[in-house]
């Protein structure tokens, strides 16, 4: 089953975050909000014809609380907007 | 009878959730805002020019508390704008 | 008497809500806010160049709490915005 | 003496509203805010170029709570935008 | 001791409300704000190349609460937006 | 050491308040926010090719709560947007 | 490990801030918000094809509060807007 995000979407697998392996992205345990780490999995048409940034395979980085939870096949995404996500790793 | 929406907005026939069938979409049981799913029935004209990006029998995602409800014939709709649309399954 | 709403706005004769007949619009007994009916008696000359889309005659459909209320000649009316309206039937 | 308003301002003298005079405005009496009727003695030169849409002498709708009410030769007016202007009748 | 306002801003210097005489502008006394009378001493160079309307001498209205008082060769002055002056009298 | 600021900032070096000097900016002991004086030390490069109005070595007025303070070899700063500024003296 | 900032964000690694060596950025002690000093690691594409101002290697001041931080080989980075950086040094 395929999901087309619109507009400016983006759909997003989550990753585990890794807790401190070497050279990875560890999460400081402050009051900051932390950033998570997730795959891009589809990628919506952009807007007045500008194609989005972020390629599917991407790995992002995005905050905690942003993006929409969905299940598909028993796998949960999160659907959010490009301009929600940090960076690219 | 026929409603036509206005500039962005969308009719929308909500369908009924699937709870757990293998390959449908599950919504997961969390405090986060729980997507629904909806057919497209009608579409506005769109605003400047610019047709609207989902089609009529588009089966579409879209928030919980989004939308103003209508019932038309005896049937429940949603009228919401585009931009309130998630993604297209 | 001739009332000429100004901008973007329209003028609306609200009709009697018809709550259960065949294909009638029928508004579901719910928290959400509900749409009413309403007949374009007058629309304005739109801004910078740019027509309305609703013209006289149409039935609309808007929220309940938009528009302003007026009455001329005995009957009451809506002025509201067209961006307010949600559907022409 | 000569009030210039500013910009898309509009100089205002409030009119008597007539309570139940046939062809009259009549404002019902409920909880949503009135409109009231008043007569354009000064208009403003626009912005960029564009005019103002109302021209002195129009009898207009605004509502109770907009503009700045200033004193003139012991005549009270009301300078509002014209965005605040709600129909010409 | 000369000051150049910057960009939209003008330089007023409030004069005395005239509280009844014939022909002047008299403040009602209600609940609403009420504007005051000033001459404009100097004027900003306006934004993007476009000039600001009022000029130097010009007699305006402006709410009570606007602008930043200065203080300059003891005499008190307001600085505030051109859009915060409501009419040229 | 040189301080370049960004965009539409201005790096200002607060003068001390003259308190009652004949000619000089005296700030009126009132409720309303006070104006400050400063000298520009050095300014942005403004956004999209514009360049900033106000120059090194200009005598400013700006609000008593704008601005980010700094300290640089001894002497304190301010670092705030052009736009915070309400002359040049 | 890269990280590529999206559109107009910067990825900024702190330095600790001196405190009072001679000819260096000393915060002074007060209420206000006190900006920080890091150096620039990485720089998004921008927005619209206009390049970011900030270079890679650049040293610059940031306000208390902003950005996102994470955790990169061990080592701690804040990614920020570009537009809250005050200023290069």
């Amino acid at each position: 089953m395929k999901i087309q995000p619109l507009g400016e979407r983006v759909l997003i697998q989550p990753l585990a975050a890794e807790e401190k392996t070497a050279g990875g992205i560890i999460i400081p345990n402050t009051a900051k909000e932390k950033p998570l780490k997730g795959k891009v999995v589809a990628v919506g048409t952009g807007l007045d014809g500008k194609n989005l940034t972020v390629k599917v395979d991407d790995v992002v980085l995005y905050g905690k609380y942003v993006g929409t939870e969905i299940e598909l096949d028993g796998t949960a995404y999160l659907i959010m907007l490009e301009s929600e996500i940090l960076a690219i790793i």
